[in-house]
């Protein structure tokens, strides 16, 4: 093998790649469509009529449908991949992650990640990154913005540390900061009857806890697919090859693919909630693999006005999705201990007409 | 668990939630597109030129390529689930079922059923619901009506039961209720070489039957990714987890997939049979699962001209579909007993260029 | 069976049924969207710039992104299917490949194939088909032109041959015809980083051997999905019954699938080689099935500046795809004893920007 081959594969970064304060501009531009909506549709089964419709969301006040949140989120974060956590031993968690502007078909998103922290853990073998990603469309506006942490390896045990620095992280977002992606809306031209749910924001109290029911088995064809229209190249979700001589014998799946079905399995339950504007946290607490069927429960953390807005309001949910288990108990956690069928834990805003 | 949670998800109706007359508007509306034909083609493999070209189809008359009539009827369909047959023990039959406007991408969809009849069952347990479901686009032109009848559970055996009536329903549509969704078209401008096929309308004669040769193996991934497109909520199609506890050990197929299967075989017989006029009735004769190998069969019942038109002339059409069971012998049923690969048995009208 | 039923399903053309110089229109004409494009990057993952964004695309300038090429070559291709190669044996292999326009989402295709060679085999029971396939559009312009030649059966063993005639094929397409598909692009506006590789034309050299490190396991709906978006209805691919009692034991995938998927794999290596402009010549090694893993290297045979363009340049690629083996070590063959893990052996030429 001549000396030139290696440096035209991406060998990605390793943690001794990273410097505090450096911006990565992140290929590819992607523009979305119709047709990503309608396969994100086929794979997720999205019932929410904003998205859905574009007579509807038009009758409350959106140009047409705009695109599902956690699809722009998916998107914007496969971009990263190949540059952020190629060579990533655990995502570990996301925070402060913020939807900025609405995603309509035919715009094109680009991604940006500045590193934020740095923090080699003390095996020496690897580091914890943060980064604060943002997706922007055609036009340069922010459309999406969040940070996520990896553990990293280094490539090399013997170099030094390229910096320390543990960032503050809100533990959630601020309300004040919520609704930017959500345009003023008519909610009395909201038609709950068509929208699949008469509960609009003011019928859901704090510590109230939803069992969303049902359950959905996932192919590996289905999270390929999806997971490829995402361009995320991670490896571990595509070479069985690879993967049967592995940890886990067999193909990771996206840890966005569960949460995608876990947001799909809300709406029985949160058939109004049809805006993700915040993600507040994430913990992927155990992997999915194909032919587990994935339950969900949601419990109201917090209710929120927003500041100056009558025509919506937030709620803050937390989510725990399982696998093989359904969740009529709301399975959960006591301490740090997660009940063995948890796979996600999510905690994030949405919002609903009032 | 709260009293308040059980009412936020929805338990479907059953049999006594139902009244005569009764009108649902049903949720979710959407707007299909060209990634919703790409998704379908993708899965079913349909070949019909004036669906697959807008060039073909603005030939003859359309302003551009319609969608699949099926897709339509799946997509109306799909909507109509969670509130009519969440519930359901069996689906029953179809009939008077018929395509009224073409419906092109970018239109949105939406759904509306009446009650229009219903019949305990002796066993007190279930009854037959009959409702007329209806299809419209974003202008509120109906597109679509058709009947179907379900039997669906009670929640408490003891309830008296909501009415009884079970209405007339003709065997099937009559010829001059066909083609109101297929404009004039210029029989002449169409072109037999470039759809696949040389014959036209006056080439069948009643009797006739046709073996499709061809055969289909069904994914899993595959019949569930059509389901939810079609935003159709039926559980049974999802979850394996509790189908792997249930009658079958498995997920079942939506009986839709094998209709669709079904007319994308018939295009090796009847490859200028672009339009489905009517759907006089259908049976699903026994369950589909994932890894059978779908072929079908086609019987010309009778031959009609539309009144007034000149353009194109109506076939009326048996189709047999079966499972792991070529059909070079046409295999149906004596009396009841079906053969025992026999899937599905559906009676309809094509509309051909004469 | 009556005798009116054979002739009305496609029984395909036989040995002796071909004529030299005759010209088969085929069906189905097809319009491509943006659906099939998100289609094809969930079945593929493919991430070249041009062809994923809008916007990149318009600022190099075309007026949007083109179609994926390969993507062109499987619509043009799968509608040959029906008349030329439904009895065949085997595909032996393609020549004089060129792209002559890009395609657009919104572009109508259709094929016409001409007989340009034939010869019977020794055994009297098949015999090779040359043909020239050409893709044009809803104007009539011609978008890709090849030949391919297969091996047919015959219907009658005691037919007589149709023709003898073996035509001269070049072994590569030469650089004087290149880059038609391609409008003059503005290099200097083609932003490395968005794109994903820093590496332009100037940066490879001849002999040059890049492994693309990733594999991709492939699944029964994934290649049945992409082939029946192509209408390509080789039998061969779909029919687990009939195949199950067949050679393989087993559905064999599309030869075009492994094209595909070795062309996406090579973004890692060739992130820049944005167009296909030509094939000079394929062989499908070994079949391709469901659950195998595709690894892919590829070899710079030639570079080749174009006659009067500064904008791009064109390299000749050998790509080798295997299945199950990483190709670290370049695997590919011996004289005509190809490694047992080699699937596919494509010379091709591509071009990047200058």
């Amino acid at each position: 093998m001549s000396d030139s081959i290696a440096p035209k594969t991406n060998p990605g970064n390793f943690f001794e790649d990273f410097r505090l304060g450096h911006e990565i501009r992140h290929a590819t531009p992607r523009t979305v469509t119709t047709g990503d909506v309608a396969l994100y549709n086929g794979l997720f089964g999205a019932r929410f009529a904003v998205q859905a419709s574009d007579a509807f969301a038009a009758k409350i006040g959106y140009p047409r449908s705009p695109l599902d949140d956690l699809l722009v989120f998916h998107m914007v974060f496969g971009k990263t991949v190949p540059d952020i956590s190629l060579n990533a031993v655990a995502n570990l968690g996301y925070a402060d992650c913020r939807f900025l502007k609405p995603v309509y078909p035919g715009d094109t998103l680009n991604s940006v990640s500045e590193v934020i922290g740095l923090k080699e853990n003390s095996n020496k073998k690897t580091g914890i990154v943060y980064v604060r990603s943002r997706g922007f469309n055609q036009n340069g506006e922010a459309v999406l913005d969040y940070v996520r942490w990896v553990m990293v390896r280094k490539r090399d045990e013997a170099a030094p540390a390229p910096g320390e620095k543990v960032p503050e992280l809100p533990k959630s977002v601020e309300v004040a900061k919520l609704g930017l992606a959500c345009p003023p809306i008519d909610a009395a031209a909201y038609d709950t009857v068509l929208a699949g749910s008469p509960r609009r924001f003011g019928d859901y109290k704090t510590g109230e806890k939803i069992d969303h029911v049902d359950g959905i088995t996932v192919e590996e064809a289905e999270h390929m697919i999806a997971t490829r229209l995402y361009q995320n190249t991670a490896r571990i979700h595509f070479n069985q090859f690879a993967e049967s001589k592995g940890r886990f014998g067999r193909r990771l799946i996206y840890g966005g693919h569960a949460i995608s079905l876990a947001r799909s399995l809300t709406f029985n339950g949160f058939g109004n909630a049809f805006h993700v504007a915040a993600i507040n946290g994430g913990r992927h607490v155990a992997p999915l693999f194909a032919g587990l069927t994935v339950f969900a429960w949601s419990e109201v953390l917090e209710r929120a006005e927003l500041p100056d807005r009558k025509d919506v309001g937030a709620l803050r949910l937390r989510t725990v999705a399982t696998k093989d288990r359904p969740c009529a108990d709301f399975p959960h956690r006591s301490g740090d201990d997660y009940d063995p069928a948890v796979i996600l834990d999510l905690d994030y805003w949405v919002l609903m007409p009032r």
